[in-house]
């Protein structure tokens, strides 16, 4: 196909033309690739769609990437002229009167790449025109996605379709692509050494895409992953931790990539459940095995089983590349760092918190955290307004409310439209490198503050803490504002692990929400190889992380699971009465659990 | 027209063609972009040319880059045979014997880039060829600019044309430049930490650039920088400090980039005047209002000065694009970086200092200093011969006098033609990596020697210090030599920061040059937040760097600018009787006046 | 040629096409190229061919790099067909049925590079291809070289043929193109602070591709590498010291680039015989002028002389070449470290040593060492088995036998083809990231394991040594097996020098296999500006790097060459009677010989 259809073979950033070879190597927006892989869906489709052993379709594989040939700079402006309707108000949303950039006609717009507004994958000249072609790519790609299950679905009416997504995946807008899939599958493959909050946090936004609903976990390696730099073996009882770690954040299936290592080409050193020897002699094959045995014994109890988060972050994909197109003001200010420090401040803790699109109702929540939301979309901050109106906490943070969807800066002074709500007013915004810090003091304890440090004025929010260096010590950093019966704090710089762990804490408990296990059931029993990060001073309950716990309710039940990811045994003091579901034990309220390193623990109750 | 017209389209350094988007997207040869940018002017001119509020012309914006398409190719083999005539002195000029690179017909000639000679911006196979491109390229620019000059004059036969320069910028010979602008005028933007001396060496080549006239400062930020990594603001009264720096090296107006701040697009958060709060009340408007009424109560007084400076420093675009296309002998020799600490080394100690091109008469000066003067022009070792011979003091360094015009080496024994003048020989050449270090002891303070260290004999000339270390320990590192009148001095290395002022202090002293403002004229009052960074135990006046002292005369007059960089506040002692022309306060010879952090004194006198 | 005929020009890796300039710019597959080249060679030997002064032919100039295009492309699929003969066997021999790369028709086969397979240079989505590639593009330009050299022997039968190799250069297959070659010539520029061991194993790989036949030394600088960052000077007498450890390791002579330096381009800094200044009053002239005179009357003394190894060292260029495109399990793995690892333990002890290929003979050798033998082709295993079955000592490490020659897995457990012969299979591999290690103790010392931790069981194998850290701790890291007459050992992970200096000692002197020095042989005299690097506590020698010794043996004499790189004086303690050839001076057994800094030795006796 690609020799005699060069149109299905993409164009890169730097406006080199493909040839044959590689992956993610179709143009989205190719008629030729349009026309075959729906062709090709179809005949399979029509050949295996009525057998009773498929239970799901699985759509191509990993869609992503991005593609900017001459098809795809054609669709674009189909795309726009849909959107805008005139080119007019293309000039408007993308300012281009800045610089004398003004379109007079549709096919003066270019794809923006190297060649054009694009100076590095993430530098742009007009940020507009970028922003509006991700959306165009994800768009463009969801279409091929949507032609491919309605091709199946013509044959197989009732098929159940996905696609596997890849969790913090930048390009794809996996919020608007949830909506076509039936249900949401995800690959997880962690780098060495991430935090097992990181991990987590993968899981809880690929469950938030469809409300909560549970996913599968399409792939995951039995052992090492290739494409590392340093192919690291999962440590004995790793891959059975990590896919209890799924089941306990929403999956209702676990899978692996690969069933068996190939002897040629670029995967042939990826793990797989089958080695190369071929044989079941190996400690990988072992560990599977004796999950499947595990994982049949305890049958149903896991599925359909859905979390009750007080807590949300909300995460956008708009927001994501809007932030990382932005000229200034720091170039170390990256989107999914700051939502991690958020989330991993709650998780770590052990309180169930939801990822959430701006489409989430927020009403069911008591705290919402929205870290960085630099875009304020129309209509955005009055969801807020109400939310705190209604009795809500919210928490926001330096360099949001800044621009509308389309990049456009709201004026009037930051943050836009959320400066009543917030009660202050932003004036300058000061970048810190690296090396640089400011520091604040909140409830006695010293936090540096780093990358940001916005210099802000009160408008009827109170100041909880403020710098204490440089020429606008004193300035209010950390506010809060009473709006209606609810609170809207403003976290004005970038504060450390310990000030979010603190804060988030004490906004928990005005709110009267619990962690799903309380620090003080944790107790370590032995203590070996590992690095104690211990809560500061103030704290009277010694706290580490590293023991994960979730609950899921399902069919009038609830299952508690707690994960430890230490080298350390542990003992849980349980709270409530539970059967544990893997040993059949049954416990009491107050009964004593040990947890080995790596191990897991299934505490089922009646609701 | 970059549809209809895709020659106004450049090509990059890489072969890639560009598309729409950006800016200095346009080729300088493109017979449509020269067509219509004349036309432009030409239409501007007719219709703004007669109005009393135009009182000068700024021609495009920021020229820069450069373009290697078929068009420039073209081009440039006209400009060669213009300035060759043959090709076999083509040959000759760039030795292209070597490697059998011999042309035999004109269009065998190829633009140099990544795809003929060249593996890296820097790095040629041909310097020869690399170099002449450099010339051509901003040749080409500035014929656009002289034809839009042109253009305008038609019409406004007594224009003032400028355009906006950019300090120390290698593409553009801005020397060339100068001659076919009416005044100079440029955009300071200072990278976070930069030295003052450093801004204060770039307002000094570009006042240089018209042999002292006063120049514009075209742009600078009220506050942020929004293309830096990380944009800082400028701290309280830096704005106003770094504007009285401008008018104190020669500036004769100050503005800014920008009035307001645009909602869309790369530079919406780059500073402004009027920012998106769109209001006054903002610290960058107060400060910038405030200047406004300080710059109206002091009139015209600073207008039309002119420095009267006993040491230069030769500064010359063909030696900055041949020195850095050498391949040897150290890739981190960078001509900026030696001229800097040449030029540091006067201006912290308010010497007044110019940098003058190849052209100027050397007669007025007292001290010439050619910071590694790789490339002795035809004619300008005679022009150095007789400035010593009369009389000057001349210092050159390392890697100078080695090739002429065409970058072909001067043989017979390095340093050349300035053989004689400096009566030494330069046998060998050794590099050191940045870890590595010899020795030199000079009046009795031993300093490192680093970069570069020739290895040379005297042939007449005296040593001064010779290298402690390594095989050629024992061999001169520092040497004069008497010549007529005057002394020339070889500094053979790389040597610190605390040498070059001791020595050129000396030097200065010998030719009984005197500071602006004498170091016993400053006292520290307070003394906070400051990296001390005094000179080496032989001083008797505990000195530091940090209070910045012009002079301008204008009128039959004086200004002395003292500036205070530093956080500290400290005491000037008068050094003549003066009026401080902010307060009106008038001080008499040996008053003591107190200078605030961030603050300027104008001290005017009397001739 | 470029302007009449662009096939000639190269197409670079990310398809850029390339114009006139620079050099190595012409493609080996261009029909242009190909015909003038050989008329060009048939010219210069019809007319040069027949005089005396004539002794050897020197076929172009460090032929090198890589083309990509379209009648490379082309080329390729021939070349491909010629080996494969059906495209199934293509597709079989790629593994293609991975990710549905499965051709159809040759001409769906395009060149592996940037716009097809590859994402860096090193990193490919199909070994496969980029194997063969690489093999493909070290074929054409051999045909290029076979091609001229086959021109000139039709005008002078008995000519002999070279051309100048470059030593450990990765895109060439020099041991294939050694065939072809009537001797072996190479450029010798070794990087500023190289071990004096590095450049002895070049010499020795070179030595090695015709069999130990002497070699000629074609280039060399005599003072500075002008391509080098920091352009170092060679020091005095270094010239001649590496002069004669070129002779010492093989070489029959000994020549410079280049005679004069020229005054223009690239190279008009790199060191010369005579420099700019023309005169022979230079310390580079005189040091070469002194070696003149020194072997003029050696004479004929060193002519001829071959070595006599008891170990050598498996160096394969397709290995070298798979091994690096393999995806996993650590980026870090780079053939020549692990070579030079192994060779360097060898050579600072003095031990002679071959560097063969797969083609030698092994029943020579007692020792054998093949570090990383990822690729096992067909039958080496077989070889391997033989050698050690008759009694000799086979070494390999981690990462061996994976393979066959088409990059293919060999099923049924690591290490494959070898499993028996060392007895053990490996069952998992750990990659370990730069600052991790695990421990072995070997003969009571502990030594870091680092890199990759082959996890293994032994199938026979006696352990030697084994982890000490992490879940595979007690696993074995070292065995020997018995095999027949030998024993083959594995070592499981990379270990540091000092282990493998005294493990290597000892598998000699378990063969009584004895230095060319012993170390008791050498003693110091002064100590300065030396960084000692003794061998750990166990060590009754006191022993260190730096007098280097081998011996060549010819015409019934043997010479010793001892070179001291060091800047200390050391003795020798003469270890047999014999003649010092430069100086005359006849020495008995026993006799101390004190040999100065950067001094030689060449003692010769009677066999």
């Amino acid at each position: 196909m690609a020799k005699r259809y060069p149109d299905v073979l993409r164009v890169e950033f730097d406006g080199k033309k493909r040839k044959f070879g590689s992956r993610h190597n179709s143009c989205p927006n190719s008629p030729t690739y349009q026309k075959y892989s729906v062709r090709l869906a179809e005949e399979l489709a029509k050949r295996y769609g009525k057998r009773d052993s498929i239970v799901a379709w699985h759509v191509s594989n990993e869609y992503g990437g991005a593609c900017y040939c001459e098809n795809c700079e054609k669709a674009f402006r189909v795309w726009l002229k849909k959107k805008y309707g005139t080119i007019e108000e293309v000039n408007r949303a993308w300012d281009t009167a800045f610089w004398g950039h003004t379109f007079y006609d549709w096919d003066e717009i270019v794809a923006p790449d190297l060649r054009s507004e694009h100076f590095a994958e993430t530098r742009t000249n007009f940020q507009g025109i970028s922003l509006d072609y991700s959306r165009f790519n994800s768009d463009s790609m969801l279409a091929c996605y949507e032609a491919e299950a309605a091709a199946i679905r013509a044959y197989v009416p009732d098929a159940k379709i996905t696609t596997n997504l890849m969790g913090t995946y930048k390009p794809l807008d996996y919020q608007k692509w949830a909506k076509s899939m039936d249900f949401v599958s995800w690959d997880n493959y962690p780098e060495n050494g991430a935090p097992y909050a990181r991990t987590a946090m993968s899981h809880d936004l690929m469950r938030g895409l469809k409300g909560g609903m549970p996913f599968a976990l399409m792939e995951q390696t039995p052992s090492v992953s290739n494409w590392l730099s340093y192919c690291a073996l999962k440590r004995p009882g790793v891959m059975r931790l990590w896919s209890y770690q799924a089941v306990a954040h929403g999956a209702d299936t676990v899978m692996f990539f690969q069933m068996r290592r190939s002897i040629g080409a670029c995967e042939k050193y990826h793990g797989a459940v089958i080695d190369h020897v071929g044989s079941e002699n190996t400690r990988v094959f072992r560990e599977i095995a004796a999950l499947g045995e595990e994982l049949k014994k305890l049958g149903a109890h896991t599925l359909g089983g859905r979390s009750c988060a007080k807590a949300a972050i909300v995460f956008d994909w708009d927001n994501w590349w809007a932030l990382e197109y932005s000229a200034g003001p720091n170039t170390d200010l990256h989107y999914l760092d700051e939502v991690f420090l958020w989330y991993r401040a709650l998780a770590e803790q052990n309180y169930a918190v939801d990822l959430i699109s701006e489409e989430e109702t927020l009403s069911r929540y008591e705290v919402v955290i929205a870290p960085v939301l630099y875009m304020t979309k129309t209509g955005y901050d009055e969801k807020i307004r109400g939310f705190v109106r209604d009795g809500g906490t919210f928490i926001t943070t330096f360099f949001s409310g800044i621009v509308d969807e389309h990049d456009l800066v709201i004026t009037g002074g930051y943050p836009g439209r959320l400066r009543d709500v917030l009660g202050i007013w932003v004036e300058e915004i000061d970048a810190l490198p690296p090396d640089a810090s400011n520091q604040i003091t909140y409830e006695d304890v010293c936090y540096p503050a780093r990358l940001l440090c916005d210099i802000l004025h009160t408008e009827g929010a109170e100041t909880l803490s403020a710098y204490e260096k440089d020429f606008y010590a004193g300035f209010p950093a950390l506010t809060v504002n009473s709006y209606g019966e609810g609170k809207a704090y403003y976290v004005a710089t970038r504060l450390s692990d310990d000030f979010y762990r603190a804060f988030l804490r004490e906004r928990m408990e005005e709110k009267e929400v619990r962690p799903v296990l309380e620090a003080e059931a944790v107790s370590w029993v032995t203590e070996k190889n590992y690095d104690q990060e211990a809560i500061s001073g103030q704290e009277t309950v010694a706290w580490k992380a590293g023991i994960e716990a979730t609950e899921r309710f399902a069919n009038g039940k609830s299952i508690l699971y707690v994960l430890n990811h230490t080298d350390e045994t542990a003992e849980i003091t349980l709270p409530s009465e539970r059967t544990e579901l893997l040993s059949g034990r049954i416990l009491k309220t107050g009964d004593k659990i040990s947890i080995a390193p790596k191990d897991v623990l299934l505490l089922e109750r009646n609701l």
